[in-house]
Order: C-alpha cells, then structure tokens, then sequence
C-alpha cells in the first residue's frame, strides 16, 4: 500500500470514520488476541492500528499519554506504586517512568505481541520497557485485578475501546476490583472515549464509578486521530481532589502544566448537563 | 446517493478526511460563488457542504455557532451593532439574535443562495433572517469593511475554510480594516482553524493581530465535525477583556454558560507555547 489510504474503521461506536493518507506498511501481523498493523504517514509519523482502529500516531500521541497519566500523578502527593492496565504500546508507562517518586510500574497488557511491535517500531513512545522499577504480566487485566494481593497509589486503564478484547475493562464488577486493589489514597483513571460520539458511556461510567468512589471526576483533552476527538478521562479518587496538583510539575511534558491540570476538567454546568442527560 | 457515504474533502488544509454515512441528499447546486450541499445523515441530522467541505451538521452546529457567538457579546458590557461577516446559514445571526441588548445587525454574506437554501432546508438554524433588526448585504466581506462607514461593537467573521471566497477574510488588510470599523469600545471574533492541523494559521493570525489591537486573545471549543476539531476562536478588543465576562449568560443555550466562558480560553502555557512556536 504505496501513498495509498488507510480507512480507519471506528463503527461501531463511532458515526464517522477517519481516512488517513499513508505512505507505507511497516508491519503487519495477526498476534493471538488481535491484527496488529503498523503504518508510516508524512504528516502523523508512524501510526499504530490494533483491529483496523488507530491506537496511536507519533505526531499527536502525547496529548493523549501525558494527560491520562500526569493529572493522577500530579494530584497524588507521593505516588509509589501504580498499575498500568493496557498501554502495550509503552506511552504511559514512558510518562509513569519520569517519576522518580514511583518505586513500582506494574503493567498488564493482555498481548505481549504489542509490546514487541512498539519496541520494534515506535522507539520515542516504548522508551522505558527496560526500566528498572517495571513488572510486567502478560495477561487480562480484569483478571489481574480480580486475582492480586497488591495495592496500588494510582492505577490507570489504558484500554482499548470498550467493544471486543477491552469491553471486560468498564464493567461495574472492574471498577469496584480497581476500588479494592487501591491504597486509601489512591487514585484510578481511566480513557472513556469522546463526550461528542459516546456521551452515554461517559455518562454511565461517571455514574457507576459515583457508587464506589467519594470523588469521581472527569477531565477532557482534544486529540487529532481518535473519531470523536473530545476525549475523556474518567477519574475516581478516595481522598485527595483531582482537579488539584498535590505537586507541581518538574517532569518535562509537552503539554501537560501546572495551569493545564485544573482546565482540563470540565466546567461545572457541563459536567451536570452530562450527568443528568 | 441513498445509504452512501460522503467524503469530506478537506485537503489540502487537513490532513485527514472525514467519511460520513448518509441517508439521502436533499438538495445539489451550483450557485455563481460554489457547490451547495444538503444531506441527511441518521447520526447528524441535515448537513450543509460548501465546494465538498462540511459546513455545519444539525447536531452539533450548536457547539460552533454559540461560541463564536456568545463570548464577545458577553464581554461587552452592552452591544448595540453587530457585523456578521459570512453566516449565510443563519447559525450566528440565530445566536445575536438572542441579545434585546443587540439594536442592528449586519450580515454580509458573498452568496446569497446560502441562505436561501438554509431557510429552505435548515429551520432550526436559519431562525431569524425575519428579525427587524437584520440588514443582509449579498457581496464579499472584505469589499463591505473596506467601504462601510458604519462602526460596530461587535465584528464576527463566520467565514469558511481560509482558501478560496474566503482567502481576503485573514489578510492583515482586512484585520485593519476591522480594526478601523470597530467602536472604540468593539470587538473582532473569528473562527481561525484547528489547533490541531492549522496551528501556524492560528499563530500567524495571533501574531497578527497583535500588531492591530491591544488586546488580543484565543478561545477554543471541540467539534466533532470539522477536521481538527479543536477548534480555534481568535478574539481582539479595544477595551474589554474577552476573558471576563462583563454580563452573566441570560440567552438560552445548549454549551455556553458563565463558567464555559473564561474556561475555554486557552491556558497561558499553550498560549506561549502556541505564539513561541
């Protein structure tokens, strides 16, 4: 597929699909869980697909990885032990890393094959699978959850989207395992798609997360290649507020700050047209 | 074209398309100026395309019209005259309207088959082109402020992409001539592109008018529907500041509202970074 076009297919969930224009195929294959395909665009950089849906470009990857990430590891005030459920491709785990306040990175990412793939070919974004804190299990996350003993500060679903493989990962039953599995000062977050194309789902997870959680919140960021575009992050806390940094920020990020923390929550009177819809 | 899908052509400025699924084009033609569109989506409602270019959708134009709207006629304590500069749609004359505070509007619109193809097909847009307040002028904008010797508190560009009929609507030229027809109390708002894909258009813009106005500002709001999506409000004053707003939102709306306002100013961080660039 030489200049050719890649359709990014994001039905059923999404009522518009993506066209990207793409020069080449890097790889291709079909790994146990899923088809894995990375591409090379001249303006996105290479473009990581699982399943035909775009899971991330090295142009805009950042907007995504840093905000799932910093907004919990800046409103806990000491966060050592995080779990990062998903996230095969390394970009969250590369934003974990940058804290030297973390003392364990555990990471469940269901196919290994992902992480082999981003090692091979998206070298800025798998940056940190040889750090030093990381323990890595190849497996379900939901059944991670359901089986460990650990507790952990902050954990972080770095999913798919909730059809197919990742659907076991927004479930009610998760979300109150995630609940136990962290420390009373912990903090979970979670990718909850677009607030313009899955409202409901938003909506619903807000909901169910207000039953097992004191604090739930929601925070947005626009991004360029998911269809939907207005992203969300559904955070859930136990006692410290998420819209507030607990420390400001030292690590270097591109588009995370200490003012673009609190901004990305959304106003009040459209968290509660949300709620109430 | 039943059960087919549009294209969204919206190189060479995006470097993505959009593909939407609809049911049924109500209507096709060619007026002196460009190719006018409607189509009927399930998802969207009706969809208005200028020469392939997705204009508004019935379900999320709201989004668009009332911030380019709202913010400026918020932050002036009393609005009187308003120019609306393209808007043939009706969406933005819709959101003036709303204002008793509003005594004349000026809509300056290049193709007057615009709106009479949106009376016609988008009733829950083109809503007030009977208001008493309204004078239309069916000729180019640039042309209208380079000979006008009206002055006005409020000036809103509402053009298309900055290609084509509306190239001489970002020209520094045109940005004086705004300038000049402003009241010493007034207001410049344009749509500028996506942060995303145009970010050298919108800091160019920035820059720009700098050189014109003391006061010079950029707000954004998420589209689901315009390639990009995180869509930019560049916005100039006299005197006011556009962060603040000088009333409290009395108009009723679907996304602005007084905590809306001062949020979807970007945060100083971007800003710099944006302008650095």
């Amino acid at each position: 597929m030489t200049d050719g076009l890649l359709f990014h297919e994001t039905d059923p969930i999404a009522p518009i699909k993506y066209v990207y224009r793409v020069q080449n195929v890097l790889h291709r294959e079909r790994s146990d869980i899923q088809e894995i395909v990375v591409l090379e665009s001249e303006y996105f950089g290479r473009i990581l697909v699982l399943d035909g849906v775009v899971q991330l470009t090295e142009k805009d990857e950042y907007l995504y990885h840093e905000m799932l990430t910093q907004v919990a590891l800046h409103a806990h005030p000491s966060p050592e032990t995080v779990l990062i459920i998903g996230g095969g491709d390394g970009g969250t785990l590369r934003e974990v890393a940058k804290h030297s306040a973390v003392k364990s990175i555990d990471l469940v990412e269901i196919d290994e094959r992902v992480i082999e793939v981003s090692k091979q070919f998206l070298p800025t974004v798998a940056t940190s699978f040889g750090d030093r804190r990381l323990r890595i299990a190849a497996m379900d996350g939901a059944k991670f959850l359901d089986q460990t003993e650990q507790s952990f500060d902050v954990i972080i679903i770095d999913s798919t989207d909730p059809v197919g493989p990742a659907q076991a990962l927004s479930t009610t039953e998760f979300y109150s395992n995630a609940c136990r599995r962290l420390s009373p000062t912990g903090f979970l977050v979670a990718q909850t798609e677009s607030l313009h194309f899955h409202r409901e789902f938003v909506a619903d997870v807000q909901r169910r997360l207000a039953q097992l959680f004191d604090i739930v919140d929601l925070y947005t960021v626009p991004l360029a290649t998911y269809a939907g575009n207005w992203w969300t992050f559904s955070i859930a806390s136990k006692r410290y507020e998420p819209r507030k940094q607990a420390r400001s920020c030292e690590v270097s990020t591109e588009h995370y700050s200490d003012d673009v923390h609190g901004h990305a929550f959304l106003p009040k009177s459209l968290y509660e047209k949300l709620i109430r819809q």
